[in-house]
């Protein structure tokens, strides 16, 4: 069946499984101590302009939110997010579950503003009472965010100058950095980043991998992080798979070409939508698309195309969510243009 | 270079890679709730003799550990591990990191005792104090140990009824479940650790899979096990990853071809140091085997095959581990032999 | 100085310092197993009308919130609260700490609604995705809320229902629970609080205690709370120092009479305030009062008499607790007065 | 009944009794912000000749114990103590619950030897699989110990050595430090204790006081103490009823001077223990005395007098704990001769 449901409904980039095929028996030492890892971590931190960088890899995304926030935050500390972050809504608790809270701030778009944080951390400061309350000790973006929005350069600039002025840390979660980065719509660059977080990820599931996401502390890694992230269950026995997939990734500029095709496939979808009169949900310049369909329109579109449903829109309407990726194929979108022409 | 350093160095077996290869670009629903998980849980079932089990597929050992383990403690309980027991020296503290205390017994071999066992619950019970401890909610054992030694069934048995007697789950950690359950010594088959224990898993990642623990609940899964799995990052989002390899090792009994070879060729490596004359450690019946070498002896050797020291003997030996593995071949251990022979 | 800051700036009714002084060379077993806890326990099991419940005491409110719910939840369980419940804002994430998050609903006048809360379940449980987020365990409500308003029996009961329906405990923080009781528009008694309730504390520090909060489970408590408490630090080893203040407190109904006059003072003062021109914040029927002061006014006033600052209220006037107590008298009022009347 | 059972069976030193009384409806800002607490706070540093140090006070030990180990403990670090260490076995799990492990080396009369120390931290860094393991961060060391014995100032500067050396922080429980300062056996002062630890407490609930144990950072506190304290629920509201008893207590030498009357009661105790030939079963040089008594014995003498079992001893015979305290008196010393002389 067509499938829009996701970006990670398909395996791997090709090429990735080509190079885990032809190296399959090769023994390498475990826990990402080997040569490839190695070699990995050298192209990313080209790739982000950011020579003294420390790279981990870790498997999954809820799985690098949480040992890199717990990592960063202090006991007494929690971590600042939009209402709408990921580590707020879809993630089972995982922060919590390291003892830290969640303190959100209002979405606009998905994203935080600089000001309203400035706003926050001047009210807490200013309350008499902040030392019974949680301490601000990190604030988490997520670009692009869960709506498929992005800071643009100014945004991010001012949310990390708000966090550097008040020694906070900025933690970018970029389980879809390629498709932020290669979006039409964006002015930040993988530099830009590196520049102005102190820890952020590069995602590799939803990004041509067949799991895996980068993680990148510019200024250095915590002490211990790989003794923390063994304590998470984050530490991947053969870690070599990892570094192997990002390695190839971050090959020839493997991670950009990919991801700009996801772009390519996402606006030729976009116009689909408009050229069928379906109204968007969100305006949004990534590989997430936010549609509002009638319940009937979404009924029968259901029988033969996957869409994630986001919740009802008025009473006979939906919101769906239809998402492309480096495998999309020209032909999918032939097929979902065919389909929303009945 | 030539590398019996664990059974963890290499991929996957062949046909893994291949089926992953092949069914690349099929789209999936996400989270292990795919039709090749259904499949792969449908023969674990059956391999288990176990029709009502649930079976969940996690990433890796720890993780798994540490997800099972605190899914089926209270809050007040702590889990009962052999001194030498994984959980308890190699996990960072993954248990602990969850809330709970691993209360420690002494090892015999690798292994609890079942009377020792009795006598610290009778002794805990007795002590007028013991509200004011840790109680022990369960009993953690792995087969084959750390150590390579396996629990015979009429231990095993011994162990799990003590366990139920006291109200104690039975957790058994299998990552190299296969190894065992092949080893040319053992009475004790999947059916009856499927029998015996509360949960267990079946190791992939040591046995033939590029990663993934398969965790077996034979009389049902705790509630929300999904969710617990959720927030200890232990989802794997291409969960049809996991499902697929399970599913490939348990047709036509793949998982237990390859764990006999590796038996297979530990015979052989014992023979092969026997007739060299160099002295067991301990004894093993299964993949994992531990010598003693001269200090010099293990210096040279190092230059050309990789091992893991474990540890000072004396003071001029060293303990060192060889292991075998589904990949290991005869060419492998003739090139031991070689090398042994200088 | 003249302080109305709080409920907790005074020592203990002297009926309780006086049996302290009288039995204190009298020796007693330790951690709540003496007599006068059970016949502390007695006389609340009485006051409740509920025989079969189990009660124990801790020393504070945070300690006994953040025990109580760890107890009653599962590890992967929230706890639901109003946006401005204690837990939530000033505990310092104690709840987190334990591992939990802390689940908000909007607030009215620092209540939820039930209709609100029912709502909320059921698009929870709607929502496709609910397996990937914190399955919310138990509400929690403090009755007299924090900004001194009370729950109807009807709306208590309305919660109750929600909650029986769907599984979940209810726990209600009791930190001024006599001043609530007591309150002249309360149709709520301590025994409709034991039925309702799954636990709930009857707060000691605030109303006439040294310290101390008698944590009530109507149904029984949790297997093992006493270890529980312990391991939370939260076990006095002097427990009959809890007992002897709650047993003095529950004989001859003395708790009920002095959170009574705590009540004719604070609508004493809602006089003096009326009388003076001076607004109310909120309406509150218990014994704390949120009036709005100008910035001048309070500038003056707090140079004489202690109150708490709630935060700004426009751009020249500010919010300010005034807060009655057990100890607080006439005279006190009569100052206030004509500190007002300037 | 006549009782040794422990140290926490009767009330207050009367000084602090009456001073509560005398001072009861004295308002007084809360959490420990209050001028007696301050008062409090100085004559403990002029005490421990550190005219810096920070002091807190919390209410009881084991909550004392958990929140100065996980304020002081990095994530991924656990906590060094003797085997028989109070919160290795007697705190129901309270540092776990916090997520740190407990390591254990072996006892030598309750203590831990700085050379086994030095050993077991060359052997951690030795072993090239540390990473994996729990990296110990902090040494736990209590004075007296469990079994009322005391470090040498030589033994207690070797293992603070120890720790500098290695970057480990060292913690102090002084649960019963007036005792062991107070000993007639003792070479280590409280000064000593402020120049060697990071961080001690010096015990109130055992001492003379209601409850109370003030913690001290002769270096300076850990970042948002308060706020950590909070969130352990540790942090009273009435925090002055704490200050009130440690100025009391360090008033005059208050402290000292019962402590040396509990002293002069052990030593009397020994003698009575000696004259009966009732053998002991380790050395004592403070206030805890342990004996072994006939089964008969013991069971006869349990009608008459309270004492605390501490398991068996051979097959005959019973280990039984006597405590003396500043509230010991000679009359009751009488008794116990009396009905050991039967």
């Amino acid at each position: 069946m067509l499938s829009f449901e996701s970006d990670y409904i398909q395996g791997a980039h090709p090429e990735i499984l080509k190079r885990m095929t032809e190296t399959n028996l090769d023994p390498h030492p475990g826990y990402g101590t080997d040569d490839i890892c190695a070699s990995a971590r050298k192209k990313i931190r080209e790739a982000c302009g950011c020579p003294e960088a420390d790279v981990s890899f870790l498997v999954g995304g809820t799985q690098a939110n949480s040992t890199v926030i717990s990592a960063l935050l202090a006991g007494y500390e929690g971590v600042i997010s939009a209402e709408t972050g990921h580590i707020g809504t879809h993630e089972a608790g995982a922060v919590e579950a390291t003892g830290h809270k969640v303190l959100c701030l209002p979405e606009h778009d998905g994203k935080i503003s600089a000001d309203e944080l400035a706003a926050y951390l001047d009210g807490f400061y200013a309350d008499g009472t902040h030392e019974h309350m949680v301490i601000p000790g990190m604030v988490y973006v997520s670009h692009p965010t869960e709506y498929g929005s992005l800071y643009s350069l100014a945004e991010l600039e001012a949310v990390a100058s708000v966090c550097r002025a008040r020694g906070l840390s900025l933690f970018l979660d970029g389980a879809r950095l390629g498709y932020g980065l290669m979006s039409r719509e964006t002015d930040v660059t993988l530099p830009d980043i590196a520049r102005l977080c102190d820890a952020f990820y590069i995602g590799g599931t939803k990004v041509g991998a067949l799991f895996g996401e980068a993680v990148v502390f510019p200024k250095g890694q915590p002490k211990h992080f790989m003794t923390t992230t063994k304590q998470h269950g984050a530490l991947l026995a053969k870690g070599w798979l990892l570094g192997l997939q990002f390695d190839t990734l971050f090959t020839d500029g493997l991670y950009f070409r990919i991801a700009a095709h996801a772009i390519d496939m996402a606006e030729k979808m976009k116009k689909i939508f408009s050229d069928c009169g379906i109204p968007f949900y969100r305006h949004s310049p990534t590989n997430q698309q936010f549609v509002v369909l009638s319940t009937e329109t979404a009924r029968k579109l259901a029988a033969s195309v996957a869409f994630t449903p986001w919740g009802p829109h008025g009473s006979d309407a939906v919101i769906a969510r239809f998402v492309t990726s480096w495998a999309t194929t020209d032909e999918d979108l032939d097929r979902l243009s065919e389909l929303l022409s009945w």
